[in-house]
């Protein structure tokens, strides 16, 4: 995609950038809606049952984790951006639990950049995302390849 | 968790084993309501748009793939086992598109198992899931270590 009202492009993904992607607080509510829909372990969905589990209480699916962060990815940049998509992901480190009312910060670093061997018009960024709840602790880490157009030309 | 009604324990688990896990058919509603939460690109929320995109029209959101491949592994095995979580998955890749009335078949292949070394009441299993279209493309693989509690010896 290439969307006429793109304002980012490969060359705007430069390695070594830190930025804050967004912030979300999970809900009881939302975490057992998610699970019941996607990952319905006792942990995830039944706040009585989930008291007698190692986890000692509610904690969100993994995958909710990551759909969140996804979702704060797009509204942050991925939106207004040239993206071509992506190939994959790698290493999803799920690090600590996210508990009801828990806020976790989404941050993005950018590991690497290279134009693509194949297709002249695309670059390729290596990006880790990182999940911090509010006490500062790491709860979730994921790294990726974004594919994104190049800047066009100036007129 | 170790539920008491928990039937297969890490030893189940043989390397070298290959099974399906469930089958989907994803329509073009839900994978519209899963990407408008949680990945809101135009190819994925948008039928119109997205004809213009390099997808050349509607595919499901990547994490939506994975989120149901999570469900139908709970179903079909998970959620009888007495599973302790899972540290992270890795290599997710999105090897093709999935489209409205795309039937995904979801497939398990054990790849190694061993027991924890710090834990000597759980082991760990390694295994690969693989998701294939109703005429065979492999769309989505990724791999992961699922940790599992060891079988109780016998009375």
């Amino acid at each position: 995609m290439n969307p006429p009202e793109a304002t980012l492009y490969w060359e705007d993904f430069v390695p070594g950038a830190v930025d804050e992607i967004g912030r979300y607080t999970f809900t009881q509510e939302e975490i057992i809606a998610f699970a019941t829909q996607f990952d319905p372990q006792p942990f995830h969905t039944d706040p009585e049952a989930s008291r007698g589990t190692f986890y000692g209480g509610l904690i969100a699916s993994g995958w909710h984790t990551c759909a969140i962060g996804m979702r704060l990815m797009v509204q942050a940049y991925i939106g207004r951006a040239a993206s071509a998509g992506s190939p994959g992901v790698e290493n999803i480190r799920w690090l600590g639990p996210v508990r009801p009312g828990d806020t976790i910060t989404y941050r993005r670093v950018i590991l690497e950049s290279r134009p693509s061997g194949s297709r002249p018009e695309i670059g390729l960024v290596r990006s880790r995302s990182e999940a911090l709840n509010q006490r500062g602790e790491m709860v979730m880490t994921m790294e990726g390849w974004g594919l994104f157009r190049r800047r066009p030309a100036a007129d």
